[in-house]
């Protein structure tokens, strides 16, 4: 059932990796669906912190669910910073982001593959797993809100 | 391949389904995550009207991967609606959401197994079957709008 579990994350990743042909009607639409998509992935990486810093009780089976929403929701923030979408709405998205794109791709890519990475530590059931990736996942987060999000 | 596809999006749909243990620090963040997660989803959900309606042209694999955002994020909405998060920041939810609790489950329900067969729609590369699946789920988001949104 393991193996079963880890071909059929694989697989889902795999599938949902892919860009998903974002287009959007306006640039206040992208803004508010990348925002969206960051705040949904911030509650449930939330709850794995929580976790991971003591502040709940350890909860394998939740951390497993809240850590796979995480690694879904990964994917899907980037398609909303396209061009022209530095402004249109109310945003903290620095300038940098279109400036420097392909370091900002850098930063993304990280932590896509941090949250597969810690998907794969919370199927473990082990918390000194879930805390080492944990830590690696916020290092990535701070790393990319330091440089590219307003204060 | 198909087969192998298949299983790993039933693995991956009976991972996810199970209940986040969402938990919310207030009011507002769990009615923000609620409205985060239904517009995350619209966006994913009108590109694939876009197709199923004409207005873009047919793109198979973008289809899929619509789709399955789509079912993996009509899971989520639903546990930002606990008890006491009918007010608490600006939110067209009505009362009834949570005096008719069974009945709003029976709607979200059908929803989330709505966005599976649309998922499953998808995957078989045929414009006709995309059309009957989000005629179907476009009708559940309605219906639940008609009962439980403000206009």
């Amino acid at each position: 059932m393991k193996t079963l579990a880890v071909v059929a994350l694989a697989a889902a990743v795999t599938t949902l990796s892919a860009p998903a042909s974002a287009q959007f009607a306006k640039p206040e639409d992208a803004i508010k669906y990348r925002q969206s998509a960051l705040f949904v992935m911030g509650q449930h990486f939330g709850r794995l912190g929580a976790m991971a810093n003591g502040r709940i009780p350890f909860d394998a089976k939740a951390a497993q669910e809240n850590a796979d929403i995480v690694a879904e929701m990964a994917k899907l923030p980037w398609a909303g910073f396209g061009a022209g979408t530095d402004k249109g709405a109310p945003t903290k998205a620095l300038p940098e982001i279109w400036t420097q794109q392909a370091k900002f791709k850098e930063h993304s890519d990280k932590l896509e593959a941090d949250t597969v990475k810690l998907a794969a530590a919370a199927k473990t059931g082990n918390l000194d797993n879930l805390k080492t990736a944990f830590g690696a996942t916020a290092n990535s987060c701070k790393a990319c809100h330091d440089n590219y999000r307003a204060k």
